[in-house]
């Protein structure tokens, strides 16, 4: 047996997001139906974390167990050649046979793009948000370090996820910046983990910093473990990109 | 009566180009249907010139003519809240009346973009070619300015123009050029005018000089008034930006 760690980019625009739903185009659905297909009987694709659907990603990793001695190299071209253009394979390593890219991931990197111009090239409509009403963007490039550190996110939680009682939600944010590219708002996260939505309310909490509605003492609160209510709103999928996840 | 041009960017995609056609996409289709909406009876938009299935543009110029007196900012706004995203007007401008946006037009700019890394970006994927075999781009650089000046494209136009009779097939090129920008090869060219399939002809050109198959003399000889037979093969659309229009 074989355990083989894929990187993988996708645009996210037309699928589902990453997680196999029957019937839907996934980016987890088409990795499986292309691996089993190699392999020639069904094998199951693991991601270091689901990604919503519209959410692409520059280095999403997933493992998979296989028999197939096919080259790393060879293998590699295969999935490519079997995928939709919109996902590509760009790495494939082979691992130890207990490599989980899930539990195993120290960190994971996101980025969230806001178009600030008052028209969205046609061009970056499908990889950013387009946001042209005013924002204090300075207010925002100094609230965005506040994530930083150990601290509750239950707040942050998409409400399926909040009321699941047991799992923790602490998550440790190691880096949390906002800057200023030409006409983009960029937001980069860098943390242990990220509950689903996080990475969106986190951005929607800055964007209600940059109008004037939250002020530091308002987001701070926000990481509180007693805060009640919910931190967001979520920002819209397609502003937002995996980057990548180290292990 | 106010003439009226418009500047506009599209994503050329899931459009059937430029060129109004019955039951189909078209960026010219959508113009007019917004523009008439808006005025409130029909009103014909005309080109700088038509753009194939696939080709993109940073600024296509157009015009139509209207009575309806809302301002031009206004009148921007208007029209880019009925047109998909995908297409967007960047400007609008009060012209005389006998402003026609093909006659008038004294050069364009298009840019080709040739991804040629191994393995092409999810995200770079629609508005780019992917070409990951073996060129000689130097070959390519070399080669581009031999378009410069006044030539007959006659073998550079798509089969159904260039067996139209009497239309000259003369133009006249000021800047034809090859660079390298990390994994694209680029290729910029800026002339009176190009015959339909013209540009991504003289690119399939350059590309088959890239592989060794054409020497000078035989680029050369396509330029020559009795060519017989057909520059190319034409490169894919996607990879094909008209980038500006000047008057």
């Amino acid at each position: 047996m074989r355990r083989i760690r894929v990187t993988i980019a996708y645009d996210g625009t037309e699928f589902h997001g990453w997680q196999v739903q029957p019937g839907l185009p996934t980016i987890q659905g088409w990795m499986e139906r292309v691996v089993s297909e190699i392999e020639g009987s069904p094998v199951l694709v693991h991601g270091s974390g689901r990604t919503d659907a519209g959410v692409h990603a520059l280095g999403q990793v997933a493992a998979f167990t296989i028999e197939n001695p096919i080259p790393v190299e060879n293998l590699r071209k295969a999935i490519n050649r079997l995928l939709p253009k919109a996902i590509r394979v760009l790495d494939v390593n082979e691992e130890t046979l207990e490599f989980h890219p899930r539990f195993k991931a120290k960190q994971k990197t996101y980025e969230y793009h806001i178009w600030r111009g008052e028209i969205c090239p046609p061009m970056r409509r499908l990889y950013v948000c387009h946001h042209p009403y005013p924002l204090d963007e300075g207010l925002m490039e100094l609230m965005a370090p506040l994530f930083e550190g150990e601290h509750d996110f239950s707040a942050f939680a998409a409400a399926d996820e909040k009321d699941a009682l047991g799992a923790s939600k602490v998550r440790n944010i190691y880096l949390s910046r906002v800057w200023i590219e030409k006409d983009e708002v960029i937001y980069q996260v860098c943390g242990s983990g990220f509950l689903k939505h996080m990475v969106r309310m986190m951005v929607g909490t800055l964007v209600e910093a940059g109008k004037g509605n939250l002020g530091r003492e308002e987001v701070l609160a926000r990481l509180e473990p007693g805060f009640e209510g919910k931190a967001g709103p979520a920002m819209p999928a397609s502003g937002l990109t995996l980057i990548s996840v180290e292990y």
